[in-house]
């Protein structure tokens, strides 16, 4: 591998400037770890302007991205549009063409993941994707080379950096969902539609690539359990910081007897568990494997140079001619896994109900989740103002998934709920 | 690369026994994974008897590793006998005879790392120790690959378990030192001699290697500045906890404009940071670095599974036919950083003087402190007993380290003290 390795870059948003710029500053550094240097020689955007004031001298302009990935001289083929139906026609041409791809493309992997690692290794060209999931924390590489002599039984962490400021913020301001939202969306951390991030779905994606790696399984996004943050309200803050819990959005993966169940929610996680100090915008990711044991990794997320970072990572790879499967085996014998029934799972729940103060509510609510065989660790109350609505909590014993769905729905038809009730799953790893 | 990779295994203790069983246990995952097996062709230990139990039929018994090393049919040697004489013998043999070398040994690689890691390139042969540092923490990877586009400022944590046990345990019983350290030892948490864990060296051994990975230098044991945890008493958890800090021993690889600065000591950190929540045996690295940012990795950094995981990843990245050098960079330009003199740094730090109850004393004490330029923040005394002798502790405003050396001289010399002076620095990363 003499010469450089020569790179084509679909998209000059953040995450392609960024690139562009981790690739000029450290060119050196990159050059001497890796034995050969790491060159932009071609170039695609919506708009030529974006290229304005990136170091990206010598590239060659293409108009049509899928274009580029067919015809530039580049060994490697950068996606970093977003999106999916011309992410996906970039990422085809360059594997036809025979070129590798490194993309951070999490919604497209999460759905075409498996079909297009196949295709990759039919060609012979490596699909890279360590920014896809956790932005700056090399936690792709770790499973598929770090932690190759281990079987991973459970992956989980804090995947979305905007759900995690905006909780962060609730916690530290005591102010509600709806506030805190709208100041992270004038900052700069939340969409102006923020519903990707807050409602789970973005999490949910990462998720299943990192399942996909973690258990060397197709990802599977339609098995995903999602919940978002939407409904978390400052009360239950309080009260979780009472229990000596704090609420994260997580995403949960893991190999159960029945199969691989994923799940993203809400969660009270314990004070003093590596999980509970990660704040603000940053991202951590733990694996529960047969031999390392637990291991967490954390750090930033998201952002121009955390990404940046981990897309060169893979660039370096390539550069030093290391290939590695996409999802850790080879792809012709990637399948989807068996899923399992969420409803199987049994743990606690936190239960919030906001209820009109009138006696006998505690016993209706009570009695349904008796019904279901669910019993009630402790209960709290407060505010009481006669006609005013009251918010009751409990926290539960085990109970499987399924009674407390059944008891949910119970409890709605008695006519005692002034807005839905809000559950909460309190994690214990 | 058809065939499987041949290894040959120098030690069968702890480690070497469970290289023995990961390979066996996860034969086919790792074959799948990297597209050949890894298999042991021969071993060689002290005694004959260490090989009973373990699942290594068909492998060649040598009675001398040296001669293991350079005649047997193998492609890498992976030493995990410990010490350094005999091990760098078995390191330097197989480099002659042209074979890869995976080793443990954080000894010898602190004090000859850039030697072996010049000679093993001249041959032509990869040195690899991902289990050197924080064993099942994939650390290494992660700085040579994972961040590979990063200027890398700052690497620290908690890299001795064995401290880090008894620290915890102290804190959690309220226990002098050398309780927790027996105890510690009838666990088999601690050695017979503790002295190389508990006087810090284990610690300096790994922070020597880990600052050659992450600043791309060679390895200067010499450099390490090392204060062990003997010193620590009850007294001084408690006020750390008052003051919202938790005391762990870390080792600490800076960056500066004046070179490498290493140290080795106890430090409180903040509680509700990463590193304070690092309990029991477990090891935790944090890296600073140009684009991602703060990382922090957390795993098992010891025993016969997670050691055994990380040398596997490194029979993996050999048997797949990936290398990197040593330390990052070419060894044939690797050089020794220029040693930042300690007596630069400034940070504030915690004082506990045990002294006789007599009048005046804190005004001597203090009075030391000012003459060297030294502000005190706050200051608690506990416990008077007339005659009988009190702590005083204090906390410093930020003073650097020369100043603060020679104010403890001029304490040591007023004749007030009962016991040397506990001095701890504040660490506020």
């Amino acid at each position: 591998m003499t010469g450089s390795l020569k790179v084509a870059l679909a998209g000059l948003g953040t995450v392609g400037g960024g690139v562009a710029r981790v690739l000029a500053e450290e060119k050196s550094r990159i050059a001497e770890r890796c034995g050969r240097a790491i060159e932009i020689t071609a170039i695609s955007s919506r708009t030529r302007t974006k290229a304005e004031g990136l170091p990206l001298s010598g590239a060659q302009w293409f108009d049509d991205p899928r274009v580029m990935a067919r015809d530039a001289k580049a060994d490697v083929v950068v996606e970093v549009i977003g999106g999916e139906t011309t992410a996906a026609g970039v990422i085809e041409a360059a594997i036809d063409a025979g070129r590798h791809v490194v993309t951070a493309n999490k919604s497209l992997l999460a759905v075409r993941g498996a079909e297009l690692a196949r295709k990759a290794e039919a060609r012979g060209v490596s699909l890279k994707f360590e920014a896809a999931v956790a932005g700056g924390i090399p936690i792709i590489k770790a499973l598929k080379e770090g932690l190759v002599g281990n079987a991973v039984t459970r992956a989980y962490g804090i995947l979305n950096g905007t759900c995690n400021y905006i909780l962060t913020q609730m916690e530290q301001t005591g102010r509600p969902f709806a506030q805190v939202l709208a100041d992270a969306q004038k900052l700069g951390y939340a969409e102006a539609d923020p519903t990707l991030d807050v409602g789970g779905g973005d999490t949910a994606h990462k998720l299943a690539v990192l399942a996909g790696v973690a258990f060397g399984v197709a990802p599977d996004l339609g098995g995903v359990h999602v919940q978002g943050i939407e409904q978390i309200s400052p009360i239950d803050i309080g009260f979780a910081r009472e229990f000596g819990y704090r609420i994260k959005l997580l995403g949960v993966a893991v190999l159960t007897p029945n199969g691989v169940e994923q799940r993203v929610h809400p969660a009270m996680v314990k004070l003093d568990t590596p999980l509970a100090d990660v704040g603000g915008v940053f991202n951590a990711v733990v694996t529960e494997s047969s031999n390392a044991g637990v291991s967490v990794f954390e750090g930033r997320g998201a952002g121009e140079r955390p990404t940046a970072s981990a897309i060169v990572s893979d660039l370096a790879d390539l550069a030093r001619g290391f290939a590695v499967p996409a999802f850790g085996i080879p792809a012709a014998r990637l399948a989807p896994a068996k899923r399992a029934p969420l409803d199987a799972r049994t743990g606690s729940f936190y239960l919030r109900f906001n209820v009109l103060d009138k006696p006998g509510v505690v016993a209706v609510i009570s009695g349904c989740l008796a019904e279901q065989g669910i019993s009630i660790e402790s209960m709290l109350q407060r505010g009481r103002a006669p006609g005013e609505p009251v918010a009751i909590v409990m926290i539960t014993h085990d109970a499987s998934e399924a009674a407390m769905a059944a008891a949910f729905e119970l409890i709605a038809g008695q006519g005692v709920l002034v807005e839905p009730a809000c559950l909460i799953r309190m994690e214990r790893f």
